[in-house]
């Protein structure tokens, strides 16, 4: 049976691409979507994606899929600074995350460098593009195939 | 007529009973809303009860009761620590407000020691459990039939 | 072709009027959007309004009318103070925005003295009850129409 | 056999009904101790009470008292903010100790925001007047009687 | 009767349109002055104008012309940051003020973002260049001519 | 009827013109209150006078002189800086309340320079020695005799 | 031959009866002056008396009355709290200069409870309105005329 | 003649080896004492012991016994953090002093990682259990019988 | 021509295996560097490998390789939190350089949380044991290998 | 044509010689300014000198020497530390400024290490007495004749 | 077989007796190490002894010993403050480590107060001069040679 | 005989000229120090100069050159802000010591406004580029030609 991902994206993340190009690059939501899905079927993970300007839709999500998910892979967006119900949902559904930031998020504005997340989550990538998602999707695929990682 | 009280359950708290059993106890919200509602017709209370996982619909059930309403007990849970609007909609509708806690906040992790509801609250029940929320509407029900408590 | 203005009411603003008038005045929203429509036909603006108590509510708001809006006049309530994904979102639409405050949030509560969306708007306007709506419409168009303010 | 409770009144409790009457109401301590023991023999509780406004006093009555004790209700008045040594007598003694204040503490000058006895207390009642002393017995009592509050 | 303003620049104002053009613009104090002159014209307002880079001064000059006023606007320059005299000057001549900056002052540098002034006025409108006067000279005029702007 | 003045010595003042005399200087506090009794047969003032080491003695000596006393001179030593229940004691009893420094507190050590009790004073006189005694009870007499100090 | 003092009042004081009655009272800055005259002349003390808004007005008339000076009374107004010129100079001229404030600046706001210039002063006696600067003029001449206070 | 001690034992010590044996042990307080008078007759030092949960009890002992005192070994308790009474008394007494901690306090909670005694003190032994006293006392010896330790 | 990688480890990662195994597990510092150079090998990438516990060693093998090098990954150990000559050095040789580390140190203890270097470098992988390493080998591989990662 | 150079001195340097010896020295002003112009004439430099213990005066002289300046040299006094104008003034006129200071501020009182006018200079010389204004003299005389310092 | 101690000074110690003798005393290091010899022969001590001004240094004296030593005893000079590698040795190395200082690092300077070492340490001790050295290695020993210290 | 300085580069200075250019300039550490070996051989001084990425190397070379110095010129690199043992260093050789930086380290990033060596030495000059170290020779020799610099 394959491994499943709860592939989370934050607020303002279904603008990739046409938001702050400088900041973020012009891949859209959408193309990371298929990269990951590609990766999945190549490593035999099955994804659940959802992207929501919502925390609320966010955290219902992760409840909802508790049961089916054996890893979450989230992109919080804005809310890795106050996101605390998310924080909250992540340690209540017992899964383990991996946070992933397109932007290395300790090199810019002071308020951008602390994640309130980062406590409940297994690790963090950060600062590689589309390739925080990709290693970030690859982290925890090897986290939940093997004890001794 | 009986008394009124909107019953809100902040995010995550959907999952009582499963999520760290070790801080929040085995006891689902289903069985604290049973514990509520018999106390409630004990004490001629009638009750309006909701849980939700986004602020917004918190504030819009405060907001669409607050004629219906002579009093409220809610448990933020994370919203607890950033919940401004929540804040704002309980001094709006000007209904006394208890503000419960399962766990004893105050001896927990530093950013869950301060309450940003408080300041609009009568007061506030933190750290025994399921007992929280029974106090809770015990306190509403004297502050509401009492102007001496 | 007139100039396309987003209007957006923040947490618990469909309450004014009701809510702690000593502070916000007996004007309601209502009226608000009235007086804002009436100038908007004066100054030949066409406007777009939404009032939400959910910060995604606002957020998807401000995405789904981009390409149509000009620029964004916003009252973002308590949002002010915590609301990172609503800077974010208005970051991400890159249009000229003026936020706006009944009362002048630098002479309340501390906590109220700090706009975590300041740094994303053109200007901020505080202080002068329904005229700080007035007058932020009048700033952004005035913005629109010259590059020589 | 019945419960055994510590009732502790820290500094100034026993002008209670004449200091500040507007903060804190009319009634005076005998009157709380009235209904406090009223509250025990209907509960088959055994109360001992002591009201000092020196920290060492208290101290030692926990100390002298401890084997004696099943339980601790305490209202620390202002060492609530910086009483250490009534902290780690109440470590030290090792009984579950309820702390409860007449005002909302949190609703008050911000050094009144702060407990330093919440860590080593099992939970907090504040901002209910009297009501939070027999609300405290009351948790005290359904903490010693059941393990599964 | 016509109303009366005064209309105060601080540090620094006088340099406005040689000073920092890609901050502040290339428009002079004079051509802001005529600017409010004419409004004032338009409105019925009768307008007193100083500029200094002496704290004092300004000082001076608010109390001279207390009685003669009926409302102020200010643009404080670098005393908003540390003018506590100012501050006290406006609280003692107890007249509806209203402080404008030409930038966002709240976009800037970290000690740029707090205005010491700012618990004593009235509103604050910041970031529209010369608008920020124009708008703000309205504000005034409009609440000196309405009890229920 | 004479007026009645509680004067109360915080710790370690019994042992003045032993302890530190390059600070305080090498007058006693039996000097001290001789002095402070001479001035008070002068002024038909009537004094009652406390020395202790212990904050809960000088709580007691309050709340039992309370309503014999028209308003009191405090000198609280090393309590200045943590004495929230003197503070709370002194709120209490609401008698007007001078206090009183040998030395200048605010040019001494960081720590020495805020003072807990002052929100509750009337006013302090602080880095006169012996001095500040004097000064303090003519500003406690005149403030006394008249509404119009 | 008599001994000379140089009081300075800060910036605001010559608007005193009329600024803010309810925290400084009715009494003018002439009312001041002539008392502190009547009892310098019963003390055989001179006087010079400035008041300025402008600091460096106050820096100027330490600097040309140092020679003559035997010591100085001040009350700084706002500048207590940024005056670091004014501070400077009281070292400079190296008097004994006492620090006088109308209200008791420790038990109003923040910002407020901190002096710039308390280190270089002597001593500081605060809240006892007028009766501020004939203590502090007592507290002067004591010291002045006794190396034994 | 031998040298003479003060032995100080702060709040909650009485219960040595009752409360919290597994960060402070099983050894009693009457344990240490025989230990440390043990010692004292080894090397010729005189003990005076005194246990206290009162600070003012622990500042008049040491005022009492200052002049039959060479010097202090003292384990404050959680005075250690707040008492800056007995901070004033060792200085008031000019004995030196030894500070000792049965744990190693600065690798606790963050609260008890700050002595406001140790300013006052010649030196501090934090961490060796019993030992922390012995080697307390006899740091305090070898001070005492040296001048060049 | 193959890609040049330098791999830093810093302080103590040569105990990997032996330091706080139930932290950093169990694999040695040579294990890794073997499965770096697998991977190495596999992806055409050649290493140079060096752990110190100087700083300035590692600042040197900076400095000495900086022309060879195209990339570093780099785990700076407790000089992630100090080591601002190493962050200037990673500045000064201009190379893409990713931040690893074995734990999540963001989920750590306080002073753990902050990375000195991270403004310096192009991204960091936090919390997934060896995997840290060999992502951000990869990372590092795919930032070179391509403009548009 | 030779370089024109504004010199400024700032409070209280007019007592230079007199005011605090032990830390500035026993040179006078007038020493300075003519150890400052005979260096001027050896390097064919103008200057125009100032001192005030007004930041508006100096603020002015800025201004109204702005076009025949080609650098300033200025020791701010006690303006260093909260002369925001003066910055501001700096910023405006656009000409490279060095910072001077008598003593060496980094090494004084906490308040004094920070220097508010800094961000706006070109370059700081501190600690050296006279030889600080030689040496910045001497810097601005080689940043204005070398593109390439 | 004896115990074997590690003996490590930090920066500057070698210069001890000559740097600062009015605060570290004229006893040099090679003094202090056969003080240490001569006690570790008493005791059947064995000791491995080791200065150095570099931190790797120190770090990796602790590496290469580990299996040999039973136990640290360690100045850190200033690495006490910022030495976060040498912290994280100790950690690694898993020996009683005790940690020494000559002065009483808790009396001085505000930096001097915190040592980052101390969470990783035994116990400390501190002001003892050599004293302290001698009392650490006692405290060592003792520790070592009994699990009930 | 000539006067001895010693010159001291911190981290990374040997990549002058190729580092960060835009900030530090193109001349290289070879250029400054035949620069500064040009003007020692004009002034009569003789060098002895090292650079090191070590902080320990620099400390030895302090110590071992203590007693051939008269004086130190040192540019601390990133050791500016974390140098702690350098500070110590500097204090225990006793030698007049002046801190040179390129560029003006109080106009930069928040982190490199602060330095730890300041308190320890005579003066600092920063942000002359080359012309740093040159006037910093300047100074010291002019400092230890003097006694009345």
């Amino acid at each position: 049976m394959s491994t499943h991902i709860l592939v989370l994206h934050g607020p303002n993340l279904n603008l990739l691409g046409i938001r702050e190009p400088e900041i973020y690059g012009t891949t859209t939501l959408e193309d990371i979507n298929q990269l990951l899905q590609k990766k999945a079927a190549e490593w035999d993970l099955e994804l659940r994606i959802l992207q929501s300007n919502h925390e609320g839709v966010l955290v219902d999500f992760l409840h909802e899929n508790r049961t089916w998910a054996d890893g979450v892979l989230i992109n919080p967006g804005a809310l890795t600074h106050y996101g605390y119900s998310l924080h909250d949902a992540i340690l209540a559904i017992q899964k383990p995350t991996v946070e992933v930031h397109l932007s290395n998020i300790f090199a810019r504005e002071e308020w951008r460098k602390k994640s309130v997340l980062s406590p409940a989550c297994k690790g963090i990538i950060s600062g590689f593009g589309v390739g925080s998602y990709l290693l970030g999707l690859e982290a925890l695929k090897q986290h939940l195939s093997s004890a001794d990682l």
